[in-house]
């Protein structure tokens, strides 16, 4: 079975085949608006999955499927909603961060783990300072998406695969 | 194991054994919203989805259960950043949409690419002109569910499943 | 394959080896925010989520691990568009509440199965009234994820876990 459906729409909207689209989908309690610049962290992740490498040395993001979302929740609860929070001298008022990279199928685990590690690592330079002011989880995952069916129709690839 | 756990309330709620439900979750770039009308996104892709025919020529996703939501992103990062976009005439703000459907397990993959194609489509026009005007990529795809539990509690479907 | 990477940064932040984190991720229809408080429903499934028992009367989700966010989709499709509910004496507009746990791998079936009953049971009480007085489906998922990397770094979790 193909994964990969395309479709040749012309000249003017090519459409390519790529199984090692990755997107990266920030979801946070909305808190945090008020204390980081959330488009800035989306930039610098973006940046950091431009720089993973697989085993021979090539980019394992292609540029033009580098893709970084990031959402604040208007509505959470975290944890116990705060008293041992308030009790360790904090306000209560935990904050979170999920970010979920979704990998196309294929690569190596040794790739995988250099991935996740790398924008690991992004995410807690990106956040220390947060993390030195209040209570704050953040957690990382990279899922291989369980896909059946995986379609990409863009004009954005062309601007990165030039002949 | 039953995946599909049905309580049953009474009869001012029937609840349903549904492992056909279909949602469509839109992440997308939210300069877009600018753009386009994604309300009317949602209706064309739900209208879509109703059309979807199995080997049977049997309706494959309940009315009663299909759903579409879509969320713009107020932050974001894609592909370069900008450079090559502005290089090639464009503002550099490129858009991203992705479409991801979960739908349940023990359709044939010929149903499974048959949905696809149509959805696909579907976001295919509905993007054309936007498409003509700036740099945007679009992807699709079809996820079938890893869920370990799944209830429905709903008073939608017995609108649509009278005797 | 250790799927739980831990890094260490120093007795200011620890970081935890935690295979055991639930988040719960709500998507509904935007209509809702002025029917309901959905950052009391949160909360209400954040406490819910904190009194699964194992088989061993053991708490499966830890405290510190324990993460709630809600969004509502201003834009959304919901089955026919209106036309059914209209015609059963609804206004048309019909709202769709989707909560998706996800939850570590290892957990018995029967533990997943009594998350999900005990979710289930809290949301549909939460969403009784509204219920009564609207066409509104619920869906309640929980999935066992496929991650391949999966990372926390925390100061949340030292405030549950005292020695």
């Amino acid at each position: 079975m193909d994964l990969c459906q395309t479709t040749n729409v012309g000249p003017e909207v090519p459409t390519y085949q790529d199984k090692t689209m990755p997107h990266l989908v920030i979801l946070y309690t909305g808190q945090l608006d008020a204390e980081v610049n959330m488009t800035t962290l989306c930039r610098q992740m973006a940046d950091a999955m431009l720089t993973v490498k697989d085993e021979e040395g090539k980019q394992v993001f292609p540029t033009g499927g580098t893709r970084v979302l990031a959402y604040p929740a208007p509505h959470y609860a975290v944890a116990d909603g705060g008293a041992a929070g308030k009790a360790a001298g904090g306000t209560g008022d935990y904050a979170f961060v999920y970010l979920n990279v979704r990998m196309g199928r294929g690569r190596s685990e040794a790739t995988q783990q250099r991935a996740g590690q790398t924008l690991l690592e992004e995410a807690k330079v990106f956040f220390a300072p947060v993390m030195a002011q209040r209570h704050i989880g953040i957690t990382l995952q990279i899922d291989v998406g369980p896909e059946v069916f995986d379609a990409k129709h863009s004009n954005l690839h062309p601007l990165f695969n030039k002949a």
